[in-house]
């Protein structure tokens, strides 16, 4: 069962009326499972949660989906479900349900398909519902946090396994399937597998190959799913294929330093972008600058990407609630690289990390 | 590898100029899967297929992505890649490249955050892609009808082979499971497992309970993957545990016959809405027609559902090259349902099935 604190909708009817809107139109995607924890499909007929400023949402489903969004449990927050059949026009139904209110903001990831229809029914250019959501989506209640701790421990027992699987010999992608198979065991999905070895180490977003791991190898190992609770997990480690070359070993010490740097920094009212700078300080200092070529981290929540980002030009102040990855990397073309990646939690007193698995570099000794 | 066809952006460019567009823009989706072949995933940092009326495409994508987007062959088919770096304006890029154009269509799916900022980019309304490359996508070429028959084949197998998994006395969620491993071995992804026992084949879109089946019930079995060749397999098969009741016999009997008459129906240049009709009508005439509550089928290709539409009101004609499921069934409120699918090509010498395991009510003897 998905974790849906019961006061979302009313504090997203606060935020619209306070930005200057008559409604949100949520479609399917991550906003609308956190509202009212409906797992909608996209496809190409209309599903639309109409939140007006005041008054109770509706949720304008096709017929055919009826059951599984009784089944969601939105009714229990007050939501209305409103079955469209296969010859209507649900958007004259939105427009309807919105009372002749055209100020509206449209979920970040609702589709084409349905924004231009929409757009059209109401006759106005929509806003980005994100303007309201966002701020929401990143303050985690209590209930968010042990959501966000419960995948934590999840991803942590996967890494904490990897012996297991990760073995001089076998490919990239043959590790990868039996990764796969561990996230599925802890989560209700697997969101992505990264097994980046030797020379691929050095491409932040590789993510298999048929390449065979080998003796001297650096395997940087990002991996994520989401539970049963709808949060995801995100967690990266380095292991190596015996003992690493000199160069590398001082170069990943300089990592740890920089990520402890970046944990260290993320204290609320810090702007977002210290957290970048903190980390990438230390890794400029060592002369590894030009080598970390990403941002340091990402908010996540009932997304692996969201709010707040931690990149050079974010000078929103960090908050209570605020999860995000703290994950800076060395990336050396053709050569090798490394990552290293926790989440953390902004508290009042002080950052938490997630993530508790060790973060030095996992020598394996086949 | 993924099945691209050389000619696809040629065709889309002579497409979008019949439409009076200057151009496309098409953002992480099927499109561009189907265009280029690249996979993109859908973040929150932007990768744009940027295709002008005249002249080579051009792929816009974060820094971070250049090594996929290079890495999916989209070169090789003319395009050029522009990697833009953590601080640029994307969205001007795109607009640059346009070189001023500003009548243009966004891909069906692409998403409000991409959308709205390239719309206030280019101080203008996208239509949709759709009207430009629904019509390319469903005439299947040769090639792509061949890579549908292969993930016809991959399902026919998983469904050869349901004795070992559908057992009395199993949950839904346990067989779907096993199911899902099944359609893994022979699919690159697993996208739907639908396994509806009893009162629950009652609902077409059920998807799996913790319902242990049990002897005397129906169960619905809908399945379907992706290939690594990039094409969809959906497939719709009953099993019943023992004999069923005289009536449950007379009824799918009569839904063989309705499946039969659809798929029979399914030639060049009939209305798409008369599949839908011929199915219907059987059903209709021995008093089920108040059970067959969704349309008869969709189109399929490089999505389960995508053009053409085979509904009432769709009067399009099909074409030599259409792909699509012809699936009627009846629903019994709280007591049975059945559905029978098969993926259908036309071709000019009538519709050609490939899905080819028996449509035969599968009676399990334990």
């Amino acid at each position: 069962m998905l974790t849906v604190d019961d006061d979302r909708l009313q504090r997203a009817q606060e935020s619209l009326t306070a930005h200057g809107l008559d409604g949100l139109l949520i479609g399917p995607g991550p906003d609308l499972r956190y509202l009212v924890g409906y797992q909608a499909i996209a496809l190409e007929r209309l599903t639309c949660l109409v939140i007006p400023a005041t008054g109770n949402a509706t949720l304008v489903v096709p017929q055919l989906e009826a059951p599984a969004a009784e089944a969601s449990g939105a009714e229990r927050l007050g939501v209305s479900i409103k079955p469209w059949a296969e010859t209507d026009d649900p958007y004259a139904l939105v427009a309807d349900l919105l009372g002749g209110g055209t100020r509206v903001a449209v979920d970040d990831a609702m589709q084409a398909r349905s924004l231009l229809r929409l757009a059209a029914a109401l006759d106005t250019t929509p806003g980005l519902a994100g303007v309201v959501l966002n701020g929401l989506r990143r303050r985690k209640s209590p209930a968010e946090v042990a959501a966000l701790q419960e995948a934590a421990a999840a991803i942590d027992a996967v890494h904490a396994a990897m012996g297991e699987w990760l073995l001089a010999g076998r490919t990239e992608r043959a590790v990868a399937h039996d990764i796969a198979e561990a996230i599925r065991g802890r989560h209700e999905t697997v969101d992505f597998v990264i097994v980046a070895s030797g020379p691929n180490s050095a491409s932040p977003h590789h993510e298999v190959s048929d390449r065979v791991i080998a003796a001297g190898d650096p395997v940087v190992v990002d991996i994520g799913g989401t539970t049963a609770a709808g949060y995801c997990s995100d967690s990266t480690r380095v292991y190596h294929v015996g003992e690493p070359a000199r160069d590398y070993a001082e170069a990943y010490a300089v990592l740890m330093a920089a990520q402890e740097a970046g944990v260290n920094a993320a204290v609320v009212g810090a702007a977002a972008e210290t957290v970048d700078a903190a980390a990438r300080g230390v890794l400029a200092d060592a002369g590894l600058g030009e080598f970390f070529i990403h941002r340091t981290g990402h908010g996540i929540g009932v997304e692996t990407h969201e709010h707040p980002y931690l990149v050079a030009g974010n000078r929103e102040p960090l908050q209570v609630g605020d999860a995000f990855s703290v994950e800076p990397g060395f990336y050396v073309p053709g050569r090798h690289g490394a990552r290293i990646e926790d989440i953390v939690v902004c508290t009042e007193s002080g950052p938490v990390r997630l993530n508790h698995t060790s973060r030095e570099l996992h020598v394996l000794s086949r």
